[in-house]
């Protein structure tokens, strides 16, 4: 099978082996949960051996592929192929995945962090096509960033270029990211800010038409009891998504003037509140940008959906 | 003579023509303050003819030259070499001002902004020699940035790239930039915020060493006055030179998790507050930056001094 590329994306929850096409669709795929109990040794021989497993049952060789391309959340080193640290997976912490899987393969292993991986699944695949630079953005319990220049990977010193989830844009917020930081974008507007926006409206005396039982637990309000709330027009959750959306227009406006992108591409969980969310995004990115922006920038949500982290891995062999 | 180059600095006072060596140094100079009252057509022809006269009484030709690069304030279109706003002359919107002075030279012109080109300069002559990627930052009446990846200046869709100045870093505050919006980083740290945090501090009862008589302007404090105050041991002036430097380590900060960048170099006439200034910025960036930080960053002053927007449209010429 001529351009069958093998693409491995290890998040906290979940971990998908799959081949794609040369158009990006997934030929075959093999998913478990049964990573997140392996030790790390463990992990990466189940890994490989899924690896293996999928290519026999396709009659393939390793030497098919070009390379395997592994996206795993977290701190990369990409030049030796280290997990710096990852708040997903117990260990890992300077663990070098790369050369660990490496011994189990021919061909090469290039890894990279999952938004770098679906950066680069988005230009090759997705929205990206076509363009030359372009920034892919990931919200959903964070918020993360994969830039494209030129055709390649912009990746920085230590291969964490793109963690714009953690620039500050409110230094005096009282919301605290998991960094320890106040008031940086993820704080303020992605998974761990609802159930603190939702409670303040709460507070607010405002009403929300979801259903609220005497042990419903706030601090569980996630994305898609959002979605749930804006499907049944509840103004509560709608207000909470639109200040999501103030955040992260400020965040693309900055991305803006500092980078210049012609395109910037949504993914990830929170991007499921659809037309609504990216609306208002955009609201507050040109009310901001206004007369300094010169040329037609887009933003669009992804629309690799579902596989976007698999099919970003294996798009990874094709920097 | 082998290897020198031609650089012009357009600036909103002074406009600058001269020839350097290949090591970066200025050989000879021609400048002017007579470009700001001339019409477009004016400008161009008074400094096509400062650019012949330093190549003659240098005995050189144009065909010395590998190109004539040139350096002026403004949101430039570098593709097609226009002007398109620039807040420091008169006119020169939507101008085309790389064509213009084209016609009066074999060679090629090459524009850009400039900090592009100071970032250029840095990155040829200056604290960014040895490094393939660096930010250069200008901090003055603005804040502005050049982007040099993998060797070359990044542009982005425009040519704005770098205009970061325009992040907002404090969507509530009281200060409102030129562009209109509130809290960007010029607004809050740079020549324009300084009036009012000098005041601000006053009206707090805070005490100045600096001679304040009745008839004083506050609106006309900038630099060079707490340059003064920071040379005299003055609390206040010292208040706002670090109120100024935790906006810039913000700023820096957040150009850290978006580029990951191993070298940023700061220039701009506020650097000349020295290491004081350097310290507090840099105090503020390892606070927010902490353990996210895996590998060292280089956060310098530029040691080009004074001439560095003409060395910087110079080294335009060697990309």
């Amino acid at each position: 099978m001529p351009g069958v590329l093998c693409g491995v994306d290890i998040g906290g929850t979940k971990c998908s082996i799959a081949l794609i096409d040369e158009d990006g669709k997934v030929l075959d795929k093999i998913y478990t949960c049964a990573h997140v109990s392996e030790s790390e040794e463990g992990m990466v021989s189940m890994v490989a051996g899924h690896v293996k497993e999928i290519l026999q049952r396709n009659q393939m060789r390793q030497s098919d592929l070009p390379a395997i391309g592994v996206g795993c959340a977290g701190h990369i080193r990409h030049n030796d192929g280290v997990i710096i640290t990852t708040s997903n997976l117990e260990g890992f912490n300077n663990y070098p995945l790369r050369d660990a899987l490496q011994s189990h393969f021919e061909v090469p292993v290039i890894l990279d962090n999952d938004a770098n991986a679906q950066a680069y699944g988005e230009y090759k695949f997705g929205a990206g096509q076509g363009y030359n630079d372009m920034i892919f953005v990931t919200i959903s319990t964070g918020i993360g960033a994969g830039i494209v220049i030129n055709g390649k990977l912009y990746r920085g010193m230590t291969g964490t270029a793109g963690e714009f989830g953690h620039t500050i844009v409110e230094p005096d917020s009282e919301l605290v990211c998991s960094c320890g930081n106040r008031g940086c974008l993820m704080a303020c507007a992605c998974g761990m800010a609802l159930p603190y926006l939702f409670e303040k409206k709460l507070k607010e005396g405002k009403k929300t038409k979801l259903k609220m039982p005497s042990n419903f637990n706030i601090s569980k309000i996630n994305g898609q009891t959002l979605k749930k709330g804006l499907d049944m027009d509840d103004p509560l959750s709608k207000e909470v998504i639109s200040d999501s959306a103030y955040y992260v227009g400020i965040g693309l406006y900055n991305l803006f003037q500092t980078l210049n992108p012609p395109l910037i591409v949504l993914g990830g969980g929170l991007t499921n509140w659809g037309e609504f969310y990216l609306e208002r995004i955009k609201e507050t990115f040109y009310d901001l940008a206004r007369d300094m922006l010169f040329d037609p920038i887009e933003i669009t949500l992804s629309d690799i959906v579902g596989d976007a982290g698999v099919i970003g891995a294996a798009a990874l062999t094709l920097e």
